[in-house]
């Protein structure tokens, strides 16, 4: 596909008529997003996109919308977090993502270099997780209806026979690995939104998850119980909703949880916990007890789980309670957030 | 699925906290949407759902983004009309659809009445294509920041191998032939928000298509070339579309076209085009000559093709064009629309 592209998008900006069904929502096509994402599947030029089927166990399907403020951020934008956030789905259930859809909702008035630009990292998100974005919609909405921008993407992934990682298969004495740093994504966020300058140089950990996933499937085998991102509502919300499914309580270390300075800072100075904050390239595993150091080793060794750590162990517990030894030796519970403490951060 | 609704919706309305991930998220799903969808695949509780691969000749993959208003209408809602966007993309193509992901998008302040009343009837018109909602994602924004709700829909259908429906499948001699009445849906909706008293018996057609789509492949086999459904631009974007797709023209004839007259009042008293106003449960298929008579026999046999007729003719044209004879025996250029007519028909 090194067709030229007929309108390139130059001070222009989004029209009603572009979400209208006729030939200018066909140029915006074909300007912006055929050449950012060009596939031979795309390439149909159908309203459904025919596809082989995958051989393996399973389909796994998923479906992420963002609605992320700002669009642009440290480490990412909101293209880039509408892949990794379905991607990462797909992947947490051992999956190898294939294809991708994106539903794009645009603001009347919306830049489109912006959208230009936003497409062009959607298709670098795509080709960088092994993903083709085969089909698509546009609408728009008119101005004050919408806020600039907001992408719903659905994913198809394969899993292989035998492979089943489920939210409900943590068991007492399994391990809980984690694998990088939290929150780095939120405060990174909330940083911009801020204008905290003391903490510039942090980024979003906004990253596809898939050839982490490949080596720890690789290393643990069926020992790997399941896995599950960490992203809205943190490391806390992910722990309660998996002891919930699973019947089980949770005890983690506090100390073994790597948190970033920066994030440590922000965190101290407006009052929020790290646990609480969205991840959007980090993921928990649980494993069976006997595999845990071997699953670590191999996180270790691949640069998404440098940082990786053991930070817990499932226990038994009829209350499904999520504890935590502090560093400082006491005890608390790890609740669900209760309040609304960073909205539009996915 | 008989669990107990855990908390009734009653004159309450979408906070912020339902999209945090937390325990309010959890509780919206576990009393509005998981009740209304039920199905075991989306009972697994994970960020995806694991499905079986379907046997067949391939996958079919399509998304839908809604943004109707108003947000209720006569003959639908935004629910049913989502559903049925992706239902009736997949079965253009000859698939049999089977799984869709709803990815929501809500305004602050939003009534959860009405969010409850809208995932009854994705869950009501679910059943009615034969679909499972497997998946789902939602999100929340600040009061000013949406319109109400957005809904983005994909879907997973399977087409058995020999049966390849394209848009570039059509041919000089084909015969175009066209469900039913055209501008139902878009006047429908225009006569609601512009208070037209005259046309208040007018529904939108909002249906899934998939039972007629297997009586035409019954009956039309390898003959059928392609279908496609008018949406937005109506028909006139559509046989534009095929046309260039194919690199042919089209030749229509006006008289044979079904409009209501409902519809026919409603765009003579307000200027528009019916050839150019959206439907929601028509479709056109092209078919080659011979077989053009059973499969229209075969369509009106089925209530949602009661009304087909065939009413024009593929033919040879380098310059792509789409020709109407009149009813009063000129000709016209049946064109893509030029402006916006009918913002946020679907």
């Amino acid at each position: 596909m090194t067709a030229p592209r007929p309108t390139p998008p130059s001070g222009g900006r989004v029209e009603m008529i572009h979400g209208a069904g006729g030939k200018a929502m066909a140029e915006l096509i074909a300007s912006i997003f055929a050449p950012a994402l060009a596939n031979p599947y795309l390439a149909q030029g159908n309203d459904q996109a025919a596809l082989p089927i995958p051989a393996g166990g399973r389909l796994v399907f998923s479906t992420d919308g963002a609605v992320v403020s700002p669009l642009f951020f440290p480490g990412g934008d909101i293209g880039k977090l509408a892949v990794n956030g379905t991607v990462n789905d797909l992947a947490m259930a051992g999956a190898t993502p294939l294809y991708l859809s994106t539903s794009f909702i645009i603001e009347e008035g919306f830049p489109l270099a912006d959208l230009d630009r936003i497409a062009r990292s959607i298709g670098a998100a795509a080709r960088a997780a092994g993903v083709a974005v085969v089909t698509g919609d546009t609408k728009v909405v008119e101005r004050g209806k919408a806020d600039g921008l907001f992408i719903a993407t659905a994913g198809i992934g394969v899993v292989p026979a035998g492979l089943e990682l489920s939210g409900d298969r943590a068991r007492p004495g399994d391990r809980v690995i984690l694998s990088g740093s939290v929150g780095d994504h939120g405060v990174a966020i909330l940083s911009q939104r801020e204008n905290l300058s003391f903490a510039t140089d942090l980024e979003s950990d906004c990253a596809a998850l898939v050839p982490l996933v490949a080596a720890m499937v690789a290393a643990a085998g069926p020992a790997l119980r399941l896995m599950r991102d960490p992203t809205r509502g943190g490391l806390a919300a992910t722990l309660n909703e998996l002891a919930r499914q699973s019947g089980v309580g949770m005890a983690l270390e506090e100390a073994a949880i790597p948190v970033k300075p920066a994030v440590s800072a922000v965190c101290e100075l407006l009052g929020l916990d790290p646990l609480t904050i969205a991840n959007e390239g980090k993921l928990v595993a649980v494993v069976a007890p006997e595999a845990a150091e071997t699953l670590l080793a191999a996180m270790r060794a691949h640069p998404l789980g440098a940082a990786a750590a053991i930070v817990g162990t499932v226990v038994e517990d009829p209350r499904r309670l999520v504890r935590m030894r502090t560093a400082f030796g006491g005890e608390r519970i790890v609740d669900w957030l209760a309040g609304e403490q960073l909205p539009r951060i996915c």
